[in-house]
C-alpha cells in the first residue's frame, strides 16, 4: 500500500503517523521528495483500511497494491479450485479447473409435473445440475414469490427421480433448516453483500454459488467470497449475471470481460448467467456461447417446459429443444477450450 | 396497463389471450389497426406481471401506466405522511409534511464518551434525531464491523442523557429483540431488496428509515416501501444516498433530482444522507443545501468528534463545530422553503 | 406508436390534438377506455418526435412501437449487408454476410519501419486490413496527437508494400481531402453524435467504420448510421468498443450482448474492438473469441511490434506474435459459427 | 506522479526506466522496499502519458498526484475567473467569481416573433443572456435540425431589441464566420471531446460556454477546458448538464456535487443547465434552487411562449410566466449564497 501525503505535512507530523501505522503490523518505507513525501507499506495491508486513511489531513491519496482479499486470492492459491458435486445417481459433477459447470432448469418450481419434466428433458440434454427457484425475490410484493418449502419438496423429487445434484437460491438463514439436501446454495445477487447472511454460509459446508451484485464491482465480489472464506467455506463459485448500466436493450449488461479479469485474480470458478443478464431467451445461445469462449467455467440457463405461461421470468427462458440444440454447439466450443462438460 | 401485439396476432389467438388476462380481474379494451392490435388494460393492474407478459409470443411490447404500488403511491393518498418521533425528553420531532429531520452523529457508535459527546454535541447544534452504528455492513470481513450490542447499549446510554431519539441499522431480523428502544430502524443501501428482511419490518410498528440502493430505480425503492407498508407498517421515510455511476469524483453520485421526483409518487418524506452520498466532508454542507432547496424533509449527516481517529468513515465525517455551522445555513434555506426545523 | 392520454383528458381537446397528428402523415386509432384514452398511430412515424409529443399537456406516455430509423433496419432489408474492399493487392476484403473482417495495426502509426514491420506481420498472420492511427483524439491537449499527413503518408506506403487496404480515424471533415486513398474511414467514438461530420461523410462513397459511443444506446448508434445513410452512403460498418459503466476493472464494459441485438435490428455488419474495450493487452485473446462466439463480423485490434515503446495505448496492444497465435484460434471459432475469414 | 513497480522488477531494468523517464524533464526519488520498489515523479507530469506507462512491463501501477491541466487549474490561479459579457444595452453582465449569470431562452428559434416575444419575457424577468439555438444537434436526420443561419439572424434581432447578449451552439468550425456577433458560443456535450473544434476555438476571443460530455468525467471535462485555454482563450464557462446513468427517472442524472468538486479543482466559472439535465418542466425550478445551494454560478433554462407547440424539447420548457415566479425565489437563494444575479 503506497501512501502519498499532502505537500505542506510536517515531517513530526509524519513521523507520528507512521508510528502510529506501524502499529498496526506493517513496516513503513520513506520517500521524502523535494515536494511530497510517499509512504510504502510493506507486509499484510488487508487488514489496513483505506478509508480511515483516507479521513487522516495528512493523506493526499492512498493506492493498494495488494488485494484487500486473501483466501480468495490466487497469489495466495495458485491452482484453480474445483467444486465437486456428487448426484443421487452416483456421478460426480465438476465445476472448474478445466470442467464446465452446466446447470439448468426453471426460474421457479411450478409444480411437480413441471419440475420433474424440465429435470429429466435437461438431464438428457446433458446438464449436470438443475437448477429451480422455491424462494424468489421479486422487487413486487403482489407478484409470485415462489412455492416456498412445497417448492423446495419438488426439487428434491426431481432430484430423487433424476439423480441430477440441486441449486436453489437462499434468501434468510433461517431457510437453512428446511436445505439439508440441496447440493448447492445460491446466494442471490440483491443479498451479494447481505454480510449477515455470508458470516452464517462461512460457517455451512455446503458448495455456495455466489452471484455478482448489480452494481458490484469485482473486487467487491472477490470480498463478498472473502466472507464466505473467512468463515472457513471453501467451496465458492462465482457467478457474473450482468451489471446495472445506462443501457437497456438487455435487462442488464453481460460483463464477459468480468470472466478473464476473475479467473487472474482468483482460483475459484466462475460461471455465467445469461439468462438473467439478458432477460431475453433469444439472446441465451448467442452469450452462452461467447461466455465459454471468454474463459467460463460453466453457465446457468432457464430452461421452462412451457415458457408463456412460467409464473415468472418466462421471457427469458428456453424450451427444452432449444436448450438440446445449445448444449451440442457448446460441447464444440468445451473441446475447442479443452474443457470437459 | 397498455400491451402492444405483434402485427402477425391472428384474431383468435387473441382473444384467447385476452379473455386470459381478463380472468385476471381487468377489463380489456381492443384497438385494431390497420396493421397492428393494441389491448388497454382497465382496472387494477398492480398483481399482473409484466415480465410474463412479455414472454408471451403475441406480445410486442408492455408499457404500463398505472405504477405498480398502491400504499405508497401518492395518488391513493394525497396527503403529506408526517412521521412522529417522541424523545425521551418529552419533545416529538417531526419529519416530513413541513417538517424537515435533522439526523445527526457518528457513523459507528466506539464508545461510550465518544457517542455521548457527539450526541451533546448535534443536540446543541439543533439536531433533532441522533445517529450511530452498531451492527455495521462492510465491504471487507477484516474491516471494524461494528460494537455490535455493546454498541447499541451505548447508543441508548446516549439517548437516556440527551433526550435525543436514535437512528440505527439492523442487519438481520434476529436483532429486532435487541431494537426495543430504538426510535427508528434503518434499513441499509444493501438490504434495500434483502426481501425477506422487509417483510418481517413491515408488521413491526416503528418508523423504517429505507436507504435507496447504489443501483435502484426509484420506483424499485418504492416497491421496497410498498413491501414493508403491505406488511401494515406506513411509517416509512425514504432516504437519497447517492448512486452508483461511472463517476468516480464523489464515492456515489448524489441523485438530488429523485427528492421531486419522489415528492411527486409518494406522500412518503424523502431525505438525503450527503455524507455517505459524496464520502467527501466537506462537500457535505454544500449538498445539504442543495437536498434542502431541492425539497427534501431532512439529512442524515455524519459528525464525528474526531474524523481523523474514526474507526469506519471518518473521511466523509464532519466536526461538531462545522455541524453547528451548518445548521446555522440550514435554517436560512428552511426558511425560504417554508418548513420548520 | 402508441399514445396513451392522460386520464381527465377532455374528448374535444383529444379529437384535435389527433387531427393535428394526423396532418403528419399517420393514421390514428382510438381505444377509449373506462379511464384513459389510447391512440395508436398506424403508417410512417419515423417524422413524428417522441419529446414534442411528451410536451403535450394531453399526453401521459408515448411507446414507439416502430423503430426511428429506416436505413439502417433490418425490416425493410433482410438480407445482411457485405462490405466489400479491394486491397491494391487486388484480393477483395469482404465484412459481413459471412464473412469475418480482421482489422489489425498499431494505435498510431509512429514511423516509416514501424508501420510498415507490422503491416507485414499482420499480414503473414491473416489480417485482412491494415488500422493506424494519423489523426488521434486524445484527451489531454499534452498528449502525442499523431503524426497528421505524414503519418497518413507513412499509412499509404505501408498499403503499397503489404497490399492491405488501410482503415484510419478522420476527426473534422477537412481531412477529407487527404483521404483520397484511405479504404475505409473510422469515425471515433467520441465524434459518433458530431452531426456535422456524419452529414458530410453520408455524402462520400466509401466504407464508414463506425464506433459506438462511450455512452451511446444501440438506438443512437443506429440512428447515427441513419444519419451517414440519408445521405446516401450505405457501407456502414459499425463497432462496438466497451461502454461507460461503474465497473473499471476494465477501461469500458464491452458490451457483447450488444452484437446479437444489433444483428437483430439491422443488415450491416457489427465488429468489435477488444483492445479499446478493455484496455489490457492480456484480455484481448479471450474477448476476440467471445466476440467471434456472439456472432460478430469481424474485430479491430491492436497490435504493435513494440507495445512498451508505443506513443499511445501500448497497455493495450498485442505483439505480432501473439497476434499470429490469436489467429490460428480465431480461425477455428469461425469455422463453428461456419463465417469465412 | 507515483509509480509502483513489480515485485520481481530488477535493479538495473528499474533503473534504465528511470533514467528514460528522467529525459522527459522529472526528477526520480526511489523507495527500495523490502519487496517492491517505488518511484516518485518530481517536477511537471503533465506531459508524462500514464497510459504509456502502463504498458511497461516493470509497472504495476500508476497514481497521478498532481492534476494532468494546467491553465484550468485553481493551484496555478487562485482567484476565481469571471466572465464579463457587454449587452447591446450597454449593460456588462458578470458569470463567477460572486456573480451569477442567469442564460433563458427557447430551444430552438422557431420564428421572429417567438424568439422577439420569449427574450423580452425573459428580460422583463431578469435572465443577463438570450439562449436560443440555431443549429441543432438532433439524434434523428428526420428531426427538425434547428433554422441555420436564419435562426442566427432572428436571433440577432432578439439581441437588437432587448440589449441581452446572446448564446448559442456552434457545431462546426465553418460556422464560425457568421458567429461574429454572438456572444458567447457554447460547445454541445456531444462535441465536449470534439478535440478539433476545441483546438479552433481555442484560437478565437470570445466566451465559451463548453457542456459536460454525458459520460464525461470532471477531470475529462477540465481537459476540454485545458485544449480551449492551451490556445489561449481564457474566458470559459462550465456547465454542468447531467450525466447518463442506470435511472430514467430523468433525462440524465444532474450531478450537482460536480458544482463544489470543479468549484474547488478550477478558477472557472460553473452553470448548470436544469432543463436539459431532467427533460421535464416541473423539475427545472427544484433543480435551479439546488444548483444556486450547492454553489454554481448560474443557470440555463429553457423558456418557450409555447411548450406544447415548441418544435423541439418542449417537454422540458418552461413557461415565461414560470420563469418569472422561479426568478423572484432564486433572487432570495443568491442572497443567502451572497451573490449578485
Amino acid at each position: 500500500m503506497i501512501i502519498a501525503l499532502k505537500q505542506d505535512a510536517g515531517r513530526d507530523e509524519v513521523r507520528n503517523f507512521a508510528s502510529a501505522l506501524e502499529k498496526q503490523g506493517v513496516k513503513i518505507h520513506f520517500s521524502e521528495g523535494a515536494s511530497q513525501t510517499v509512504l510504502g507499506l510493506v507486509g499484510d495491508t488487508t487488514l489496513i483500511d483505506e478509508e480511515s486513511l483516507l479521513a487522516h489531513h495528512l493523506v493526499e491519496k492512498v493506492i493498494r497494491v495488494q488485494e484487500p482479499y486473501k483466501r480468495a486470492n490466487r497469489k495466495f492459491h495458485p491452482a484453480d479450485t474445483r467444486i465437486d458435486v456428487p448426484g443421487a445417481d452416483g456421478v460426480v459433477r465438476h465445476i472448474g479447473s478445466g470442467y464446465l459447470g452446466i446447470i439448468a432448469g426453471p426460474c421457479s418450481v411450478e409444480s411437480r409435473e413441471q419440475i420433474v419434466e424440465v429435470a429429466g428433458a435437461v438431464k438428457a440434454a446433458g446438464a449436470g445440475l438443475l437448477r429451480g427457484g422455491a424462494f424468489k425475490p421479486r422487487t413486487s410484493p403482489y407478484s409470485f414469490q415462489g412455492m416456498g418449502c412445497d417448492g423446495l419438496n419438488l426439487l428434491l423429487e426431481a432430484k430423487k427421480e433424476t439423480g441430477l445434484p440441486i441449486v436453489t437460491e437462499l434468501m434468510a438463514i433461517h431457510q437453512l433448516e428446511v436445505f439439508d439436501e440441496v447440493d448447492i446454495i445460491q446466494v442471490g445477487a440483491r443479498n451479494m453483500q447481505n454480510f449477515t447472511l455470508l458470516k452464517e454460509l462461512g460457517r455451512c459446508r455446503k458448495p455456495i454459488l455466489l452471484k455478482r451484485g448489480l452494481a458490484s464491482t469485482i473486487t467487491e465480489l472477490l470480498m463478498a467470497a472473502e466472507y464466505l472464506m473467512a468463515g472457513g467455506n471453501d467451496q465458492i463459485i462465482l457467478c457474473e449475471r450482468g451489471i446495472r448500466t445506462f443501457d437497456s436493450h438487455t435487462r442488464n449488461t453481460l460483463d464477459l470481460s468480468a470472466i478473464p479479469a476473475l479467473k487472474r485474480q482468483t482460483h475459484l470458478p466462475v460461471i455465467v448467467d445469461p439468462s438473467h443478464a439478458t432477460g431475453i431467451a433469444w439472446m441465451v445461445p448467442a452469450m452462452s456461447k461467447a461466455a465459454i469462449a471468454a474463459g467460463a467455467d460453466g453457465i446457468i440457463v432457464e430452461v421452462h417446459n412451457n415458457p408463456e405461461a412460467a409464473l415468472c421470468d418466462g421471457e427469458q427462458s428456453i424450451t427444452p429443444e432449444e436448450f438440446g440444440g445449445l448444449m451440442g454447439i457448446l460441447r464444440k466450443y468445451a473441446e475447442l477450450e479443452g474443457k470437459k462438460i
